[in-house]
């Protein structure tokens, strides 16, 4: 055989993989140095983990009902995973999906992905809050979405630009964050939510509502979710990564019967089916009632980090910063003036031992240099303050630089 | 707020989703009736699950290990899992990928969609064996590909028409099942892997090399995986869904390192990672040394039951049948007179309380109407030879009155 060659496989890359981006396994990477303090993933903290409860769940299942938690699942996921969620949704949304309405995914990102291959052909207009989460806008744009921004109130979207935006423009799809948005910490207030879905009826566009955050509030102000206020319009998104644990991939989506229907087609083709073993220990920690209680201690933990970081931007940002308080979830927002460069900053950060995302990345347009998300959910109580001291020094010389 | 009509989503799927099918689910739905003798599924026995050895293991994990188990993963795996799948490659087929070349994934299908996701524009051609895993055809077809088939031998796969292919169309990638293939049971001979990859080679085409059956064999012949001939060209994927059990999605991608990295950012919007709690287990158990035990008990179950399929099969089915014998996997191959239906055979089976799977849905093209698939994997021994006397009932019969 004569010698060839080495193959260079790129030339064979879908067009599509133009769209995606490796930004989000970057961020990964970034808050996992050690000798760091990280402000930079949305982790939840390992000690929210119900490990006492698994033990005994884990050996009750093995005991008991291996041929079911060992097999494979239905696509849309175990019956009685998809009761148990129902029965959760009834309780905490005052509203029961009827079973063709829902289906168990592999975490949140998975449902959006499935969203995005079902409805999304090379340059379909996908509307987002920017910024947003930036593992959407790759899931979009993974399917060659034209992805557009819809700035954001201190209460939520612009639902006015957006109205506007669909008058002039063929949306397929909107997808909001409402409950303590990923990256702002913003929620959506009710106004907004009644307005938001009034437009998008009103338009025929269809509302991915993500509400990876909305259980972890630290008030019990609880905005009803778009989905119970027009299950008709509204697909939702959730994820138990921050409730129960992210070590089993697990979440629901729930909406029309037809957009759910192609999403388990969409989801045969990829995992086929989230795993039976994680579904059956969640099933079996929802109907034992232990995931309030997990909630309470895991709101209690992140919402005394969320005050730490706020009485430590407080005291050690410059005049010129400004940064939102939130009411729940991972993350605040921390805004400089126009000309500051985020990453260059997070590069100097790193240097001094400290994480974070820059702003950019969470913006479809690429703007918001200026800007930076803070997680508070994984550094530990004790390095809060620092970790924000370092920041502050160096955005205080930036500043003063200038 | 007018009352509008209920808005219908159907209109705004992607065009995509004509190619996609829910064949896959109606298979497994098959498989679930009680009461009936089931050969149509490709599940494996609940009894091959290592129940005893996971009760150790999970109560180990969660006592020493839970804040990595229950986390985030990296998206291409574990750093230990790699590790632990390297070692199992270097032993089991003599070389050691390298670790850009090897990723984790959620099982078979999964990265077979990942490929598919990051190779396959609208209309490119994907040879496939005809017949092939229809999972495959749907997973390719969901990415607008234009799949074509390539006729078997009892050896394998027709290398000289994949050539011919080859040389007239831009072939984009072909997809390959060399061992105990699914739906047929053919082992392809080292004659043919060899000629197979150095067409590929010659014609710049990616291999797509599924060895979801390759370890469920009841003989020591072994020919040579396509990936350790042909690296530069064979993309590998496996799973661990019927060695060790399904209910955590799990299996691996060896290849070119620029195809994994590929496949790495498309699973990033895809599920983000594989479940970090099953990668510990599976990391764990191939660890211990329990996989090679497991296999020999797995493979005298299956070895057992393929003996009674082929016994049955030989004492029941009228002249005008043939079927492949196997040597390991889940399948054996029925071909029937060219004008039997096997849909409408089905139908008649089930009211008999026998499942199958038809022939249609694994040819890319539609044809093999006259053939069926079954497996041997799930029936109970005591079932076997009544559900395939059955079937042989029933075929008779159709024959005679013909």
């Amino acid at each position: 055989m004569p010698t060839l060659p080495k193959p260079s496989w790129s030339p064979t890359f879908a067009t599509r993989t133009e769209g995606a981006s490796s930004e989000l396994a970057a961020i990964l990477a970034l808050s996992a140095g050690t000798d760091l303090i990280s402000f930079a993933g949305g982790l939840p903290d390992p000690q929210t983990f119900p490990v006492a409860v698994l033990e005994d769940l884990t050996a009750r299942l093995l005991a008991t009902d291996a041929a079911t938690a060992l097999q494979y699942s239905p696509t849309p996921g175990l019956p009685g995973l998809r009761e148990a969620f129902a029965d959760r949704l009834e309780h905490t949304e005052c509203r029961r999906p009827e079973p063709e309405e829902l289906m168990v995914t592999s975490g949140n990102i998975d449902a959006v992905g499935l969203l995005a291959k079902a409805l999304v052909d090379p340059g379909d207009v996908v509307a987002v809050e920017a910024p947003t989460y930036l593992g959407a806008i790759d899931a979009f744009r993974g399917f060659q979405a034209d992805v557009r921004g819809v700035r954001m109130a201190g209460d939520g979207i612009d639902v006015e630009a957006l109205d506007h935006l669909c008058a002039s423009t063929a949306v397929k799809v909107i997808y909001a964050i409402p409950d303590h948005q990923n990256p702002t910490g913003i929620t959506m207030s009710a106004e907004r939510r009644t307005a938001l879905v009034d437009v998008c009826r009103r338009h025929g566009v269809l509302v991915i509502e993500d509400v990876a955050y909305r259980e972890l509030t630290f008030t019990d102000d609880r905005p009803p979710t778009l989905w119970s206020l027009a299950p008709d319009v509204v697909v939702q998104t959730g994820t138990t990564s921050k409730t129960f644990f992210p070590g089993v991939r697990l979440g629901w989506a729930t909406g029309p019967p037809a957009v759910i229907a192609q999403m388990v087609i969409a989801k045969q083709n990829a995992d086929q089916c989230a795993g039976a073993f994680g579904q059956r220990l969640l099933e079996e920690y929802l109907r034992g009632g232990h995931l309030d209680p997990q909630l309470r201690r895991s709101n209690t933990l992140y919402s005394g980090r969320c005050d730490l970081m706020l009485a430590a931007l407080d005291e050690h940002m410059p005049d010129g910063m400004t940064w939102t308080r939130p009411h729940g979830g991972f993350f605040t927002w921390l805004t400089g003036p126009e000309w500051l460069d985020t990453v260059a900053l997070a590069q100097r950060a790193q240097e001094a031992g400290v994480a974070f995302v820059p702003g950019r990345p969470f913006h479809p347009q690429r703007d918001g240099a200026n800007k930076l998300r803070l997680a508070f959910s994984l550094a530990g109580d004790d390095d809060i303050d620092e970790g924000v001291r370092r920041l502050g020094t160096l955005i205080t010389s930036a500043l003063e630089n200038r």
